[in-house]
């Protein structure tokens, strides 16, 4: 179909060639001829660059020109367009990305740190260049959820956007929910498995998927990207007994990144929660990832599906080629970085919600009565209080779910019980999905 | 944010004033600020058209002009883009189309009936003259799955794309399910809140949500719209019977709009299905709309939300005028028509999967043994076979659940028992999701 092509060929270099690089050349080689169709043009690898030119990657690298200087390819007039698969906040991934957006290069990349943190700057060379600076993999994989985001909504006032945007964490909160294990062992079988990095931190302490929130409320609330204000806390301590009480009160436990916008400011944390079993992220299990925009006149869309993985993260990064060559695309942050509005973090203390708290006491007389009085004086209403395991011998949990009430006051309840050698170790707070 | 603004404003002419065209007016009033910021200019409606000019539609209406001849629209130069919410496949919804897009006015239209029957000309229309055809409002309302389509998962080959596509139905399904109570009561409950139309049978016998999967399939494949391919059957002949012995088994029942493409041609069908409880549309409940579309490189994509209503297909509809008025759009059907496939419709007896199948007989010796002869001869291979209400006046019910087998054997299972006076009733097959 040849004659079908309005263009000539869509020239790509492609640097980093990890598992998401190889990915991108099998998806370009195995769908060539449909992706031709669909971009109006062929995409061509046409030169590519990494660390080691050595590395045995598993991929015939052989059609392509290897390219040792990588800052040579922002101003090489036979690239049309760079694919940064490098990784990394800072280093050669931002030196690459701004050398190639202030040469008007177009520029597509899957670098979520970089965007979280470097994203405003970014998107500001691409618009005084006028070129595409395209990002769909950075955010849930396969997902399409960046174009949800900045086009499929962008009608609506986005009260609120939320998700589970890191599959690792999402496999191991599932995986001990199914077999009722508790997390070290199930992060240790992880990492054996390949589904967590030897370093798991970034996964499991949330980094992760607080660089994603971060660019999903940018595109949602049309505000300034603004990492340092999302809190976050990981998985780590959320043990098998919390997996248990959750589910005997009709909840499952997310890492959930969220953000709110409103009059009080900008919302955004990633905690776990504790999700209702009839709210859609109850039911996205092991490494799946799903995002929920709930807008003032599309309702709540719900999108689902692989966050990670070669397949399809090539897939989103390979969709935004897509959109490069057929000249369908705009300002990366779905309008002028100076439209964008500078919103003040939220004071979450004022957030109203319900929440689960619990506690490894002592087991001896007097401690449900000094947990119960903290959180009278801090103006906390429980709905249930929970307390089991009376025989273990290093301590008993007990667990609270509070009425709705302002944050601030689970925080008073902590700070109350902050220094009492009735607690064994630092209470868990989760907060409530309603 | 004036000085902000890349353009004029975009100048809407909306035809079709009933719940969505009010609805679109709502949006671009209500969120008109935050629209002019995304779509770079400000979008607004200059000309307004229907057929009864003096019908209370809640909506202030007079800051428009009214046009009584809806055909000087296509080619009137202070119009940007005219906007089509009539609906209906032929009349004056496509004749306006096929004027405008002549007349290389861009067109927005929520039309699925139309686009299903002659979105191929329509799609030609547009692509001589280079203009936007847009229909995001066409398909799952609100949901943006023409863009998730058409771009998202554009790098795939897509394997099947299925889906709830049909509200109204959902919701009795669902309702008949939650509460226990059969169709016709459910349906005029529907019909008096307002749920379902007097005249249902769009809804209830799948030619909407044919209509949409026409769409899907082409935009999915790559092939041309084919409608007339659609096998349809709605959920009319769904009992609370087989809804109970569906949940006995572990699956619910939904009614499903499935296309799939391989080599032996494109295989189309509405029908409602058994969808196991481990797929998340098992859990899409209500008046909810969901898509899957299955990627070689994506694996499952979900997206879920509302399908219908005011609300969402106004976001919608607004959504493709944005797409508009950033000049982000390109083929109506995600390539030029001429690079379209003409795909020859799959033989249906070919596929294999598993079915359910349920008889209503003579409550008297024999007739199972007539049923499973039946089925043995034919080459159906039963999983389970299940007799109930033995004590029922007027017969009493057979469900069989079958081994995965060719679908052509199911057929000549029914086509030996036609004409048999055992059955009471024509037999209710639903094949399995798997």
């Amino acid at each position: 179909m040849t004659n079908l092509h309005r263009h000539a060929p869509l020239r790509v270099a492609l640097v980093g060639l990890g598992t998401v690089g190889g990915g991108v050349i099998r998806l370009l080689q195995t769908n060539a001829d449909l992706i031709a169709r669909r971009a109006g043009c062929p995409i061509q690898i046409v030169a590519i660059s990494a660390r080691d030119r050595n590395k045995d990657r598993g991929v015939d690298l052989s059609p392509y020109e290897w390219v040792d200087d990588m800052t040579t390819l922002a101003t090489r007039d036979d690239i049309d367009v760079v694919v940064e698969l490098i990784g990394g906040a800072d280093g050669p991934a931002l030196t690459l990305a701004r050398q190639c957006l202030s040469a008007g290069k177009p520029f597509v990349t899957a670098n979520k740190a970089m965007l979280a943190h470097h994203g405003l700057g970014l998107a500001a060379l691409a618009e005084k260049a006028g070129v595409a600076l395209k990002y769909e993999a950075a955010v849930a994989g396969g997902i399409p959820v960046i174009k949800g985001m900045r086009e499929g909504a962008a009608a609506n006032e986005i009260s609120r956007v939320y998700g589970i945007l890191n599959g690792t964490c999402n496999y191991i909160l599932t995986t001990m929910e199914k077999e009722g294990r508790g997390f070290d062992e199930v992060l240790k079988e992880a990492q054996e498995l390949g589904y967590a990095e030897a370093d798991p931190s970034f996964d499991i302490d949330g980094v992760d998927a607080a660089h994603k929130l971060t660019i999903l409320a940018s595109l949602a609330f049309g505000t300034e990207l603004d990492f340092d204000a999302v809190a976050t806390t990981g998985i780590r301590h959320v043990i098998a007994a919390d997996i248990a009480e959750a589910a005997a009160l009709g909840y499952r436990i997310r890492l959930v990144g969220m953000a709110e916008n409103g009059p009080d400011g900008l919302f955004q944390r990633v905690h776990p929660m504790l999700v209702p079993l009839d709210h859609p992220l109850a039911h996205v299990d092991g490494s799946l990832n799903a995002v929920v925009a709930e807008g003032n006149f599309v309702g709540r869309l719900f999108f689902q599906g692989r966050g990670a993985g070669d397949g399809p993260t090539a897939s989103a990064v390979v969709a935004d080629l897509i959109d490069v060559a057929r000249d369908e695309y705009g300002d990366a942050l779905a309008m002028p970085v100076a439209a964008l509005a500078q919103q003040k973090p939220a004071d979450a203390g004022k957030r109203v919600g319900r929440a689960y708290l619990r506690f490894k006491v002592q087991d001896r007389p007097g401690v449900l009565a000094e947990i119960a009085a903290a959180t009278r004086d801090a103006g906390v209403s429980i709905e249930s209080m929970i307390q089991r395991g009376a025989n273990q011998a290093d301590g008993v949990l007990v667990a609270i779910v509070t009425h709705a009430g302002e944050e601030r006051c689970v925080r008073e309840t902590l700070d109350r019980l902050a220094g009492s050698d009735s607690l064994l170790q630092t209470p868990m707070v989760m907060h409530i999905l309603d």
